[in-house]
């Protein structure tokens, strides 16, 4: 089937004369998971993973994707044509050294300009510069090569309230006026979703767990345009933009406009598509003014925030009791009914619009697969002891949660408790330091690793990102992390109104996996004569089970950070709760004493 | 008289046109501080800081500091015709826009070209290029108005054995030139006294505090060439030279000789002087070299460096013992009998060069101005009560110490004894914290700070230096701090053999002032499945005064650690003790309990 595909897709190449195609995985918004209608690498490649490049050239392929999904490729790539190409092995050709090898002084590259960040065609045009290779963006050949291409999706929008967003259209065009004022700009173009979202108040369904629209916007000094089909329009935000000067027009018709922009143009490279970049004629490289208006959440959404909180805490002390009952009964649970019936609970609750991302459920040693994904057909069933790591999240109206709890499911060995206890004491620290205003997350990280460094432990993720509100459950320009990695732009200053999660964890490949998650917002906390000090405020209330620690490994701060915790997570959700679920909760949040 | 002095330096001026003339406060090198020779900045100003830079006009003149100098400054350029610039003030100007706003279109700017890095030039170039302003870099025009200018230091320098450098001038040599083929660089320039120290196995004594001689060397692929006085040069050092083809050439012979170097050359911008960056014909910008060869201590260094503080111990205890005998007796002690005692103490230990930096020992409220300077005329007395903070340390043949103790005199407030707790707590926290290769002072720092954060309380100066091995006190790129500042360059990837200062303090204006510092040393922790870890060890090996402490602030952890490291600075530095002394030291290690 795959070759097939390649030899069609090979077809359009030479129609065109064009010896390499480049296929990302991306939109033409850089959006983290993109809809079906963006799957051509894995239509042309067959490699399901999320993340992955294509490379098609004449006689050969190769697929471009981390260690995460080496195993999973190898196999999905067998008898395709396409070679697997595991990024960060010494032995791996970059994408441009694998094309420059291959193709002749002066041929043509192709890739669809919309899919490539303005940053990364700039270092593609770098790279190729050397062998004079002519680089053709202005073609979409996957999609000639594609009879049965999926539709862009086009749900209707709706529009997201001012009692949940706590700052009017009108407010937010001004704000974002007075930055491009501010740097110079006469407009401002962004091709990021949840950027548009967050601008005009607007919400949809064109990607699961990510309730936003694929659109575009410009916006210039008095007015501005929205590009999406019209037919997709909700009365309300239609009339919103009416009065707010905004122009409404189709999704494509922004690539013409762009061109005739006169003054400089406020665009950050790392986030405008390059067909869009490459099309402005004053273009002002800069930050994008709405990711940090975005990323402070105002006091309405902080609120909103903690009620979302409250309502997700309700369902996930149902789940766990529900759990816990049903394995005491002996009742059969696996990871997909245990996800299922926690996905029910969520939807009980309140103004609930969806997980904000797909919950991961993993039971023992498959809590160790940083990316596990269960076999439907064939549901793990949950044994009487050990780990029960569940990642899971919602949107919920006034704001979204993502949570990590691993459940102790009987017995645990020795190495368990000392992991689980040593996570959360990481977990702990990080969530009670405070700091001064200019703080970032890579002066913060070392608090959550520590503990697992004195024992020669890691995780190798980052321990913390940014949370949208009502938008991607992943946001920067906020997280946590030590190591700086500047395309990552996560690793901002620290500011009041931030949500970012803290969640450290512990993988024993074929034996266990820990991880404890809360979401924490940035929080003032004392203004004195040194300066101002900031600190968190924890957002998340759900017990952590407290079975899985081993108290010697403690210090007195960190049992009275968990008990104080507790009795706040008691105080505050036993009230929502019935009275036998409010007794099985005092139980959970009880005082622990060494 | 610095009015006439002016008059003069603007004669020299007109004579060649120039309209202003940049002086700041450096020499050839970018050395921290300068020698007398180059004191053009005070001489033309009256300013005698560590820091500033002098613009003097046709009509006026000011003089840029910072924060640390505004009522010094401002007092001495009184009647001078000079107006402070106080740096960081949001009406100061720029240098660049104050000369821009002062000078015509076209005119002429003049700085010498040797005191300013290639960095700096660059950005005047810019400034100055809206403007059209020419900027001239050969003249000395400090130099032609300053008819009493002291000589140029020219100290004899002495061959630093292999058994303190731990590796052969032969070594350094091909370790430095495996950089440079490794980069595509056919040479190497080198404008860093310390640098060219490291790379000869030399040293001399042309600052104070800095045993080093004022030279530059050119490495070539098979040769190479120091540029020093001849004369100055000590036998050993020539033939060891003369041994590995390294020719030797008059100071200012380098100016010629980059002209004629014919492949790319390795030059590092931040540091090389613009003189020699902008004669090169091909530079090749990127990192110098030798400073991270020179900054991983080898095992021979390290040991010289616990030996040196060992030694350095010894004179520091004596001190501690005899400042207690005096003040028991009644004897009257100043700051600066205080300090000219330690400094005896320390001549009499074998091997001991001079003082790695001029001791501070300030007593009370004066220990809370960050760069405190007593009043040799009237000696301030040490009383029985309050602080007494003493940082000092030596160059040793065997190695470099730097060490802070802060004195408990006397009864001592509890806002006294709460901040020594709390900065001790952070000295510790950062001395035990353990870190997987690929982190950076960054990512430490808050271990150091937080103790304090939580009281709203901070300290305004980075939390450790690296150390040289008796060459500066300060050095990178290896540092301690929160804050990216990238013009710094001292927040490096730390790595084994570093040596780095941990000195968090507390600074009450008025009222006291606190510093706790040791040397630490970066030495393997554990390699596991998770990767690389490293620690810190501690050098300095004398005990905090534990009469500071307010044990109810401390955890269990910090009192063991505490415990623990006097423990061993008894068992170390005991033997090395008469029988009085190390009785007196015994208490003074007792272990503290709650």
């Amino acid at each position: 089937m795959i070759p097939n595909r390649l030899q069609l897709l090979r077809q359009k190449m030479a129609d065109h004369d064009i010896h390499a195609l480049i296929i990302p995985t991306s939109d033409f918004h850089d959006t983290e998971y993109v809809c079906d209608y963006f799957g051509a690498r894995k239509h042309f490649s067959g490699f399901t993973g999320s993340a992955g490049v294509l490379v098609v050239l004449d006689d050969q392929a190769g697929l471009w994707t981390d260690g995460r999904y080496f195993i999973q490729a190898a196999k999905e790539l067998q008898n395709t044509g396409v070679d697997l190409m595991k990024m960060g092995m010494k032995e791996t050709p970059s994408i441009s050294q694998y094309i420059l090898e291959n193709v002749k002084p002066g041929q043509k590259v192709a890739f669809d300009g919309r899919c490539v960040s303005m940053q990364d065609f700039e270092s593609y045009q770098k790279d190729f510069a050397d062998k004079d290779l002519e680089i053709v963006t202005d073609l979409d050949l996957a999609g000639e090569a594609w009879p049965d291409r999926p539709a862009l999706p086009a749900s209707k929008t709706f529009h997201y309230e001012d009692k949940y967003t706590g700052k009017s259209v009108e407010d937010k065009l001004a704000e974002v006026r007075a930055i491009m004022k501010d740097k110079g700009a006469r407009s401002h173009v962004t091709s990021k979703i949840d950027e548009v979202a967050w601008l005009y108040n607007l919400r949809a369904d064109d990607i699961p767990s990510f309730p936003v629209a694929l659109a575009y916007t410009l916006l210039t000094e008095n007015g501005g345009a929205l590009y999406i089909d019209d037919s997709r329009l909700d009365e309300v935000s239609r009339k919103l933009l009416e009065d707010n000067g905004i122009e409404i027009k189709p999704y494509d018709a922004i690539y013409e406009d762009v061109e005739t922009l006169e003054g400089p143009v406020l665009l950050e490279k790392d986030f405008i598509n390059s067909r869009i970049g490459r099309a402005v004629k004053k273009p002002l490289w800069d930050d994008n003014p709405i990711q940090l208006l975005k990323a402070c959440k105002n006091p309405v959404e902080v609120d909103g925030f903690k009620e979302a909180h409250k309502r997700d805490a309700v369902a996930v002390i149902k789940f766990w009791k529900w759990l816990e009952e049903e394995m005491a009964a002996g009742h059969p649970v696996t990871e997909i009914s245990a996800r299922e019936h926690l996905g029910k609970l969520r939807q009980e609750q309140p103004e609930f619009l969806e997980d904000s991302f797909e919950t991961i459920a993993a039971y023992g040693p498959n809590a160790a697969m940083a990316h596990y994904h269960p076999d439907e057909e064939n549901p793990v069933p949950l044994e009487a002891h050990g780990f029960f790591l569940v990642d899971s999240g919602g949107h919920y109206l006034p704001g979204t949660t993502d949570i990590t709890r691993t459940f102790v499911m009987g017995p645990i060995t020795d190495e368990e408790r000392d992991g689980f206890t040593r996570v959360l004491k990481g977990h702990i620290n990080l969530a009670k330091a405070v700091f001064m205003k200019g703080a970032r997350g890579l002066n913060l990280d070392l608090f959550a690793r520590q503990p697992l460094w004195a024992e020669g432990q890691d995780f190798n993720h980052g321990t913390g990102h940014g949370v949208g509100a009502m938008l991607s459950v992943h946001e920067g320009p906020n997280g946590i992390r030590w190591r700086i990695v500047p395309e990552r732009k996560d690793s901002c200053v620290l500011d009041v109104g931030m949500v970012t999660s803290d969640e450290p964890g512990l993988y024993e490949e074929g034996k266990f996996g820990i991880r404890h998650e809360n979401l924490l917002v940035v929080a003032p906390y004392k203004e004195t004569e040194y300066g101002e000090f900031l600190k968190h405020d924890v957002l998340t209330m759900v017990p952590f089970d407290v079975r899985g620690l081993n108290l010697d490994l403690m210090s007195d701060e960190e049992i009275d950070w968990l008990n104080n915790y507790h009795k706040t997570v008691y105080d505050t959700i036993a009230p929502r709760l019935s009275q036998k679920e409010a007794a099985w909760l005092k139980e959970k949040t009880a005082p622990i004493h060494r």
